[in-house]
């Protein structure tokens, strides 16, 4: 089996090569084109091509406040853990998960809410430049919303990308009719892992270029 | 905005229904179903309804070594933080990861391979009921392969799902030669997502047990 043994920046070389060939002669706008690159490199699913939606100028307000140390909130550790920490560094920025903070817990279940949803009330208290990525809940992206129209909160960037069943395609078109800048992959499809690899594709446009 | 909040476990339960009703008439083993539709619900991609391969009694040896306290080891923490950790709790399993080991790091750099493929040495170290979850690397699953051969691990069930597009298919391939219990989605798809989803669908079975 030691033809199949390659190294990993070898592996995402040509990755990146096959995903290119596979998309043919599609016109990709070049600010999106990394995004929507990454996230199909993380799932092998080219349907993110078509449903990968960029409102409002979302990539250069994200990259933006990725310059001015933005923290980044998620709404699961799972897309926590999966954002590049070595580039969070070298741009200043956090990335930080309320799901498991017992004064959120506590306060959801003081106002008979979920979790995600009291996890957006606590994100607005954070100070300076604000990306919210909602990989998992929709309820936290219906409560953002209710949030953003009351004023309570203001995000250069809201990553938009719940998988699933219930709720998930209403809670993607809410986001979508306000003015937030926002990346969403419309329909049922997203989860963590896209969460995850919408944020990484933002850092290492700024913490790679020139290496690639 | 009020009639799109639904409460967490009303929502799993409304997308079960609606999976199980998506995927009509098919008929599907019942110890692979519960599997099969988390992967579904995990990713609202019902092409796993066809990928998801099932080798040598997986889902039953996957059940016996959890009741038994099996360790998990995943090649990702992404995965890794998906786990059920009250599940767990409760089997007497414990789950771990060894890509932030600096032990593990170190033998990589020593032996001029990967961590993934360290990892996966570090495993054979482990005793008791196993449960190995491969959602990203496909090295790790070669180095597994080897492993095994040599008869230096044993697992009692392997998770074979990587994702991407250089030496994924292959690998996967190559573990479903081996007579290892094995769940594999075969071709391209898979994730940390997914082998996250697995194992949680394996840990429900037990916990959950009568709530259904």
């Amino acid at each position: 089996m030691d033809h199949l043994y390659t190294a990993p920046h070898e592996i995402e070389r040509r990755s990146f090569e096959i995903i290119t060939r596979e998309l043919g002669e599609r016109a990709l706008d070049p600010l999106e084109e990394p995004v929507i690159k990454r996230v199909i490199h993380t799932t092998a699913d080219f349907s993110f091509a078509d449903t990968l939606t960029f409102a409002h100028d979302a990539v250069a307000r994200g990259l933006e406040a990725l310059r001015a140390g933005a923290t980044i909130v998620t709404d699961t550790n799972m897309a926590l853990s999966g954002i590049s920490k070595p580039a969070l560094a070298k741009l200043g920025c956090t990335a930080t998960c309320f799901m498991a903070d017992p004064e959120v817990a506590e306060a959801a279940r003081a106002a008979g809410t979920t979790r995600a949803h009291a996890s957006m009330d606590r994100a607005c208290a954070i100070d300076g430049p604000l990306i919210i990525a909602v990989g998992n809940a929709p309820t936290a992206l219906l409560r953002l919303c209710e949030l953003m129209d009351a004023g309570r909160i203001d995000p250069a960037l809201v990553i938009g990308v719940p998988v699933g069943f219930v709720n998930v395609v209403e809670a993607k078109e809410e986001l979508l009719a306000r003015t937030v800048p926002a990346i969403v992959a419309r329909g049922r499809k997203g989860g963590s892992t896209v969460a995850t690899a919408i944020v990484n594709a933002l850092l290492y446009e700024i913490t790679r270029a020139g290496h690639r």
